[in-house]
C-alpha cells in the first residue's frame, strides 16, 4: 500500500526519511562498533528490519505537515522518521512476544540470529531463546532511538511538549491493545466484541494513524479544532485499516501480504472476525475447522465457515461504518480542500488495499 | 547501600525523587484507566516494582550536581528519577531474558502475574509465557518513562542535548552488555577473561555511576574536564560495584542481599569469579561443583573451589585496583573539595558493601 501522494514532492519526502534512517543507523555505528562485533551484528539486523517498510506512517506525518502549510519540513522528516522506528521496535517485541521467526516473507531478527547459533551448535530451542532475548534488546534499542528523534527536536516549548506527550500517548495505547490482545489469546482473560474492537484500534490505530496525522498539525502549528478533527478522523481509519488487515489475514493470497495466512489462525489470535465466528451458531464449527491438522484443510475450512456465519461481511461492513464515518469528520472539519482531498483518498487506500 | 551523603538535603533529595517516581505514576493513571483494568492492573505493577530501591542512581546526580554548585535543583530531581526509571526497566526486561519470577525477596511482575493468572485457571508454561509478555510491554513502558522525563526537561539547547546523548550511550553501552552476558550464558560466544570484564562494565557501569554522575555535572554546568573526570572515576567504581555484586551473588547471605546466592550458578551467569575458576586448574572440579544436584552442597562446593583456585582474592584484588584508580581519577582532577571528599566515600560504599 501507498499511502503517500503520488507527487514528486511526497517521493521526494520519503526519500528523505530513507536517507534519515540510514543516517541514524550510521550514526550511531562508531558507539556500536565499540563495544563487540556481536552487538555490531545486532545493530545490522535492526538497521535491516526497517527495509522494505511501506512507510505510510512518515507520509502521513509529511503530507499532513505540508498540506497544512507547514514550514518545519525537516522536523516533519525527523518525526516521520521516528514513527517509523516506533513501529519498528513495536514489531521487534511483537515477534518475541509472538515467537515469530519470519516477517515480510524473510527470517526475521530473531531467525537470522537463531539460525546462526544453530550454525554454531546450539540446540534449536537454546538458539530460539537467545535470538529472542537478542530482539528484546533490539526492540529497546528502537524504542528509544524513535523518541530520541523526537526529543532532539528544536521547537519552541509549546510544539516539543506536545509532541513529546502525543508520542508518550502512542507508547501507551499500543502496549495497552497489544496488551489485551496477548491476554485474549493466552486466555487470561474472555473478551466480548466489544473489547476485541477496543483491542483492534488500540494497537494499530493511534500510533499509525492519529498520531502521526497529529504530529503533522503540531508541526505545521495548525488549531486545536483541526488536531481534534485530524484524530477522530485516524482513529476511526485506523481501526478500518487493522480489520483490513484481520480480513487479509484470512482471505488475503499469501505470496501478496507476505504473511502466512494460517498464523492468526494456529497462534489463535483474536481478531473481530475470529469473535464473529466464536460467538455465532457457528462457533463450534468454526473451532473444529481451525484445530484441523492438515493447514490448508484447516484455511479451507474457516473460510467457509467464516462466510457463513456472515463474519466476513459483518467486517466488511464495520470497515465501511468506519470509513463513512472518517469522511463525515473531516467532512465537517471546515480542513483546507488539499487536505480534506488528501485524506478522502488515504481511507480509501488504507481500507481498499489488497496487501 | 546507602551512597547518599547522610544530609538532611540529601534526604530531602531522595524524598523528592520518590515523590517526582509516585507523580508520574499517578499522573500516568487516567490514560492507563481509560485501557481497562488489565492495563491499569499493569501499570500498578511497574509501579511496585520502583518500590524498594536503594535509590544511590539518583543520589549520585543530585548530591554531584549539589557538590559542584548547581542550581537546576529540580532538573537533577528529575534527571535521578529518570535514571531510576532506567534502572527498573532494565530489571523488567533483564528478568524476561534470565526466567526470573523473584526479585528483592518478593514475586517480580512476572512472578505476580503468573501466579493470578494461574488462579485463573492457565497452566504453568501458559500462565508464565503470558506474564513475560506482559513484562516486556511493562519494561517498553518505562524505558519509555525515563526518557520523557528527560526529554521534557526546559533547558537550554546545549544542556538538553548533552544529557539526551549521555542517556542514549547508556541505553546502548547497557544493552551491549546485557547482549553479551546473554551471548556468555547461552554459550554462543566464548568468552576470554577480558571479555567478561568488559560485559561487567558495559551492563552495569555506564547506566549506574557514569551516567548519573556525569548527568549531574552537566546539569550544574560543569567543565569538560569535570565531566570526563566523572565519568572515568565512574566507570571504575561501577566496575568495581558490580564485581563486588558477583562476590556477593557467591559468597553473600541470601538474608541479607535479597538474591538467590544460588541464582548466578544455576543459570550459567559467567562473572568474572566463574571466568576465573573456570580458566584455572580447578575448572573442572568446579563444573562438577556447579552441577551438584542438591542446591546446598552444590553452593558449598562451589564456594570451596572459588577459595582455593584463588577467584575470591583474584577479584578483591579487582576490586582494590579499580578503586585505588578511581582515587587517582579524581585526586588529579582538581574537583572542589566537598565533591572529592563525597566520591572518595562513594567508592568505599559501593565496593565495600555486604548487600
Amino acid at each position: 500500500m501507498t499511502l503517500a501522494l503520488q507527487s514528486d514532492q511526497a517521493v521526494d519526502a520519503l526519500t528523505a526519511v530513507d536517507a534519515r534512517l540510514a543516517d541514524y543507523f550510521a550514526d550511531a555505528h562508531p558507539l556500536v562498533a565499540r563495544h563487540g562485533p556481536l552487538f555490531l551484528r545486532l545493530w545490522d539486523e535492526v538497521a535491516a528490519s526497517t527495509v522494505g517498510g511501506k512507510r505510510f506512517r512518515p507520509a502521513l506525518v509529511v503530507d499532513t505537515h505540508r498540506a497544512l502549510g507547514g514550514e518545519a519540513e525537516a522536523e516533519a522528516i525527523a518525526t516521520g522518521t521516528a514513527v517509523e522506528l516506533l513501529h519498528t521496535s513495536f514489531l521487534l517485541h511483537d515477534d518475541v512476544i509472538d515467537g515469530d521467526t519470519v516477517r515480510r516473507g524473510r527470517p526475521n531478527l530473531i531467525g537470522s540470529l537463531a539460525r546462526d547459533a544453530r550454525q554454531g551448535g546450539l540446540g534449536r530451542s537454546d538458539a530460539l531463546a537467545w535470538a529472542r532475548s537478542a530482539a528484546i534488546l533490539a526492540g529497546d534499542l528502537v524504542l528509544h532511538s524513535a523518541q530520541a528523534m523526537v526529543a532532539r527536536l528544536d521547537l519552541d516549548g509549546p510544539r516539543r511538549h506536545r509532541l513529546l506527550d502525543l508520542f508518550e500517548e502512542s507508547v501507551f495505547v499500543t502496549a495497552a491493545g497489544e496488551l489485551l490482545d496477548v491476554a485474549f489469546s493466552a486466555g487470561v482473560s474472555e473478551p466480548t466484541a466489544a473489547d476485541v474492537l477496543a483491542m483492534t484500534e488500540w494497537k494499530t490505530a493511534h500510533y499509525s494513524f492519529e498520531a502521526p496525522l497529529a504530529a503533522g498539525a503540531i508541526l505545521a502549528g495548525a488549531s486545536d479544532a483541526t488536531i481534534a478533527t485530524l484524530t477522530r478522523y485516524g482513529r476511526r481509519v485506523g481501526l478500518a485499516f487493522q480489520l483490513r488487515d484481520d480480513l487479509l489475514g484470512m482471505f488475503g493470497s499469501e505470496s501478496v501480504t507476505g504473511k502466512s495466512t494460517l498464523s492468526d489462525l494456529r497462534g489463535t489470535k483474536m481478531t473481530a472476525l475470529a469473535a464473529f465466528a466464536h460467538d455465532s451458531p457457528f462457533g463450534a464449527e468454526f473451532r473444529e475447522a481451525i484445530a484441523e491438522s492438515d493447514p490448508s484443510e484447516a484455511l479451507a475450512r474457516a473460510r467457509a465457515v467464516l462466510v457463513s456465519c456472515g463474519g466476513q461481511v459483518y467486517v466488511e461492513e464495520l470497515i465501511e461504518a468506519q470509513v463513512r464515518s472518517a469522511v463525515d469528520v473531516i467532512d465537517a472539519g471546515g480542513l483546507p480542500d488539499e487536505l480534506h482531498e488528501y485524506l478522502v483518498d488515504v481511507a480509501d487506500r488504507a481500507t481498499r488495499r489488497t496487501s
